[in-house]
């Protein structure tokens, strides 16, 4: 077995008995039922993923992918492809929102060539997996070989297994980089889903309306020209996905063998993580939608995912941002399930006084 | 002048010229315009309130008011009025569930009884600022005088003026505990909007539909009955309201004199936010919003306030616990305007290489 295979085989399911004795004790807490939605869902989650009811999460890592795109050549977006490259060595330096919203969750924040057009100096501090420098232009040719987008996964998945190695790790995030990188998304959400593309297309950093128009005549074109297959996910991200995409859903696929839970960004790393889910169903019990993004494509990979995000504070950036501020609320849930007292602990405390 | 004339006639508008140069950076920095949607937004307005662009909130408190309401006679509830001062004692106990949220978000969480139907050790760690023993049930009679009215608001701003005293204050959030509280909540902003009470009413902690119909019906009647005077905020909350209400109203009216930021919480928290607000329109430069919950009045409150909630994680509990997990954003939004780059510090920080 290749490592996606190994990985994928080596993903368990939660402790069902710790998600349901997690419930039991939400709902006996001092509160009437049900009273803190969504953060009780995502702590019984949690409690089972870790196998204990008094689930912490210090060690928290964003992981932010970051590759280049041929397709920008057909003037899907704003900015130039010189702009990839320039944010990687903003996010080493530290001042990109990611570092300010990573600092503010307490997560470290660590970059990853998957793809970009450019040679870092391999004492970069940042993974180096880059498979080629860019994708293709999918408009005309598939973005990348079988054999790249097999590479850009198990890259992903190479990123947890080192991460774990190096200390201890309790949450991921997963956030991107990559100009142009809304193009790919919207036609990976298009082929699996076969809605039309219109409705999964979005502005990406503020394109304008005949911006806009050309953006979905270029992913329609390229998916009646490449005919992805559905039913095959790494067929769909080498014909119209990125290097970044796939080392996302290497991400979510890393995470759940190794017992991780993984919080999602937005649409690019949510477009790595439907990849994930739909290679691995099993790891969607890993994955934590963070938030819903301005694009309009976000909403449909959810419902596929069948995942709600936590958030919905029009963001519209990537770099692992939503995730970064969902990690705080995750880790809020924690507390949630822990510490609230019971109905009876609240009566004990009485007693004793 | 009396306190509540006093204090409303000490809002100032938030500095204009600050928000205008926190609005330049965020669009400075090295990101797409308007990408980190809602946070900006109110990064912006945390600037203007604070006169500079490095906002740091460190002394955060969450008052939590706690009344009684006659009103529980009509059977609108599901928990017995007892539950409010066991509530009490939970919050000082430090094991209720806005302690838990309160400590994770960095906050002191008080309580403060404006209206309990319990008499409270002098010596228990409160405010104690009780107006009386619970209201009078306004589906006969008005639920407090007019002078007891404006007592429960003014109770509200000497908590402020209090904690003020006592230390330095970044930040007030505000929460509410009082059984059968979303009943004069629901009739508050239907005396305001004239909404039908029908569109307004939820089930609080979860009543089922016959209740639920008894409480619509209890509302209605009362404001034949009673025919608050929207143009009347007093009015309105003598009538229909309750003690914890008017302290809510009351913190933030103290809150926005004292040119602090007020994170107002669920309907509860919200309904007293509106009678504030009707009163004194420049506090709403002071108050931010911090969920939507699945309470239906909820969202009209917001509407009428002007205001767009950050959160909506399905809550349904109040004690400010919706108002504690915002602080943790609004926190996040202030090191987005300071920290994250813009595209010339970047530049100056590669030329300095």
């Amino acid at each position: 077995m290749n490592l996606i295979e190994k990985s994928i085989a080596a993903i368990n399911p939660p402790d069902a008995d710790v998600f349901a004795r997690a419930r039991q004790r939400l709902a006996d807490q001092a509160r009437p039922a049900g009273s803190l939605g969504m953060l009780e869902t995502v702590s019984a989650r949690l409690a089972a993923i870790f196998g204990t009811l008094d689930v912490h999460l210090p060690h928290k890592v964003i992981i932010t992918c970051a590759g280049d795109h041929g397709v920008t050549e057909e003037g899907v977006s704003l900015f130039p492809q010189e702009v990839t490259p320039q944010m990687v060595f903003n996010f080493v330096g530290g001042g990109a929102s990611i570092n300010v919203l990573g600092k503010h969750a307490g997560a470290r924040v660590i970059a990853a060539d998957l793809g970009v057009n450019h040679d870092f100096d391999p004492d970069l501090p940042i993974f180096h997996k880059k498979v080629a420098k860019g994708t293709a232009n999918f408009a005309r040719v598939p973005a990348m070989s079988r054999e790249q987008a097999a590479r850009s996964i198990a890259a992903g998945i190479e990123i947890v297994n080192e991460l774990i190695s190096q200390g201890p790790l309790d949450m991921l995030g997963t956030g991107d980089m990559g100009i142009g990188n809304t193009t790919p998304s919207s036609a990976i959400i298009a082929a699996f889903s076969g809605i039309p593309v219109e409705k999964l297309t979005g502005r990406g950093t503020g394109i304008d309306d005949d911006t806009l128009a050309n953006k979905i005549r270029v992913i329609e074109r390229a998916l009646e020209l490449h005919r992805p297959d559905p039913a095959d996910p790494l067929d769909v991200l080498a014909k119209v996905g990125g290097f970044e995409i796939g080392g996302l859903a290497g991400l979510v696929i890393g995470a759940a063998a190794a017992g991780r839970p993984v919080v999602c960004d937005g649409l690019i790393a949510t477009a790595g993580a439907l990849i994930a889910c739909e290679l691995a169903p099993a790891a969607k019990d890993y994955l934590f939608a963070s938030h819903r993004s301005v694009e309009v494509g976000h909403v449909f990979m959810h419902a596929r995912l069948g995942v709600e995000p936590l958030l919905d504070l029009k963001f519209r950036l990537g770099e692992g941002t939503g995730a970064a501020v969902a990690m705080e609320l995750l880790e809020a849930s924690t507390r949630v399930l822990a510490d609230i007292k019971t109905f009876e602990e609240v009566a004990i405390a009485d007693a004793q006084k």
